[in-house]
């Protein structure tokens, strides 16, 4: 079976200047993913007439998807409506069902009043299937031409999220016969890119042509990531699992977790699996620690919460540190964050804590502790383990690289 | 003067199928926006030799500065230098500083041992200019044929950024004149998008072939936008303050900030400017409005921490609030909002509170209050206000709608 190509592309200035990141995308290559369709291209151009068209022409001839987000609203930047309409030769129509709907959302939802820019939303080109917007007030349009489909959906992303799950996937599905695609990811910790290479070479070296394998380095952890595609999803999962599990055992020492789980998931896991509770007492990292935390679905069930102490203040009155340990020590020190975390322990009533404190710039650094500097305390009611981390990056670099940095030590603490 | 056009291609399979969002590309955009360098696309494709060259043709009729990331590690998925070098015809010789950099970097940062394939990495073609990686051991190479620029980069983000700033920005100074280019934001709440595009539309059509304007809508809150091109910075300067002075005085009356700051950022300058601090307890946001205010370079300066009370007993046993009005009216309700933020104002001692509770998702909603109710409590010593809010999205962007609202919240009750 021939591999199914997609390509994908965005539409918007805001894109090109670096002022709103590109999320649409890494989501709808995601799902299309799943799907067992292969996403060759991602393009991002600004709201020019030339430029989209040459964009159009160029995936025309490396993909038989083409998927659009982007320049759908109703202000006079927002030209894709009108670049598609004349790409595909179309005359602009009133679509009633849009009409009503945007009638709708002005009258009942926002309670605003209804411009004729608005309205105009509801205009779509006669010649493409219009796709229902139940979301917003951009209807999604699909063309087809030369046997190769294009997709124009909306940029909000929860409005394309929406058309992208409810239409777009069920069409193509129908609309094309989907080749198998799979992936398998092992997340490690504690081993470079290249050595991690090295233990595994024969392994990778011997892969068939039709699986392929990644390394994606993040966060200090890396990932190892098989793709594999085929006609068959059944004889392809076997082929992978084989393959997979040899992966496995060769890095078994260095493995957090044998799926595609964030740190903060694989931790999760295993405190349910305990039946235990954490709570965290945050300096430096400002609460980012409790957000990973809490951004996993059903974290209410282990985590319970989190004293955010950024000021010295905050740290004397709730976290118990004696103005002697801030004096003589710092608050950048070991003896803080154990005082932090015995207190936090106390205060919490968790089974485990995890703290930090340090100084993630671009001010407040010193010769003797500079920027970047980090302790990281974890710890139970038996005992508690600091250790000092150094990170060179920005602000937030820092904080992030802090934050994952404490999870995977208590990780560590309850592994070990 | 014609404008200098350049063209992003970020190479990795990682982001073909979603597992990685490309920061990268919305960095490298911003910068070269400063300079005056127009990004006119931005492509990803995958580690295949063929996309890649494909990419590279593609761009060389589009632009005149290739930038390209990532491909550039040291294993068997990386062939971005490969195909580059046989893209320019090139041999690949050994580069002694790289080398140098790379047995220093495993002898005394990384203590690994060197493999032959990290060796391999000190490889460059012999018709390129190397740009030395301070920060890692894969090198940059810059390319030049038929007036136009390739720069080839490593995908690890602070390389990347650290070569971007030290080699290539200036090199690309003293290559190209630049023309001017100027960007002017306005951040706007309370205001729709096509509402606010009608209180202005005369303005907007009034303005020159060379200024745009661009609605950005995001988290309820809309920027305008307005770029301009020019030869002279000086008079571009001078035509863009007048065009922004006009819709500032439009939209005077939904203005947040007259920069392109975050609210956060907004709320840090009023903070200052009043010499006021603020504190946060937070239930359903779980740490995220504390990391969106820590994110702010001397946010030290007015926020003092927060009581991250996830679980109900952290909300009675630090925020005082009673079985009773847990029992009564629930976790989420402006009984319980109001309690932690008078709660908060006394445990926390700061001018300010912004308290959060609300159901995120996806699980824990009900017919009273579904996922996506958010009760958010502002105030100081004087009153506390508390609001509802609906969002209707996944449970990431609802913590974050729900965040950013509150900031706001408390935005608005600090200027009426």
């Amino acid at each position: 079976m021939e591999r199914l190509y997609a390509g994908i592309i965005t539409i918007g200035d805001e894109l090109l200047i670096g002022q709103v990141a590109d999320t649409n995308s890494a989501w709808m290559a995601k799902e299309l993913n799943k799907e067992g369709i292969w996403v060759r291209e991602r393009l991002a151009v600004g709201d020019f007439r030339e430029d989209i068209r040459n964009a159009l022409d160029w995936m025309s001839y490396e993909v038989q998807i083409v998927l659009i987000t982007g320049g759908l609203g109703p202000t006079a930047d927002d030209i894709t409506k009108d670049v598609l309409n004349e790409y595909f030769g179309g005359r602009l129509v009133v679509d009633r069902q849009t009409e009503e709907q945007i009638i709708y959302i002005f009258e009942k939802v926002l309670h605003r009043p209804l411009l004729e820019r608005n309205l105009q939303q509801a205009e779509v080109p006669d010649n493409c299937t219009v796709l229902h917007n139940k979301r917003g007030t951009a209807p999604g349009m699909w063309f087809e031409r030369n046997g190769k489909v294009y997709v124009s959906m909306p940029g909000v992303p929860h409005e394309m999220m929406g058309m992208m799950k409810e239409l777009v996937l069920p069409a193509l599905r129908s609309r094309f016969s989907m080749p198998a695609i799979l992936h398998r990811t092992l997340l490690t910790a504690g081993i470079g890119e290249s050595f991690l290479a090295e233990q595994i070479h024969d392994i990778e070296a011997a892969l068939p042509d039709h699986i392929r394998l990644a390394y994606l380095p993040n966060y200090g952890m890396v990932r190892i990531r098989l793709t594999g595609t085929g006609p068959s999803r059944e004889r392809l999962e076997i082929e992978m699992s084989n393959e997979f599990e040899k992966l496995k055992s060769r890095v078994s020492q260095w493995l957090v977790s044998d799926e595609d789980l964030s740190i903060q998931e694989a931790l999760g896991m295993l405190l349910l699996s305990e039946g235990k509770t954490i709570g965290t007492a945050e300096s430096c990292t400002g609460g980012y620690i409790a957000h990973l935390i809490t951004s996993v679905p059903g974290s209410s069930r282990y985590y319970k919460g989190s004293v955010v102490s950024y000021s010295n203040d905050i740290k004397q009155q709730l976290l118990q540190v004696s103005p002697e340990i801030l004096q003589q020590y710092g608050a950048v020190s070991a003896e803080t964050v154990e005082q932090m975390a015995k207190s936090a322990l106390t205060l919490l009533q968790t089974d485990f804590v995890v703290v930090t404190s340090g100084i993630m710039g671009p001010e407040g650094g010193s010769e003797e502790k500079p920027v970047g500097t980090a302790w990281i305390a974890v710890g139970d009611s038996g005992s508690v383990l600091s250790r000092k981390y150094f990170f060179r990056f920005d602000r937030l670099r820092n904080i992030e690289l802090t934050s994952v940095s404490a999870l995977n030590q208590l990780r560590e603490f309850m592994q070990t």
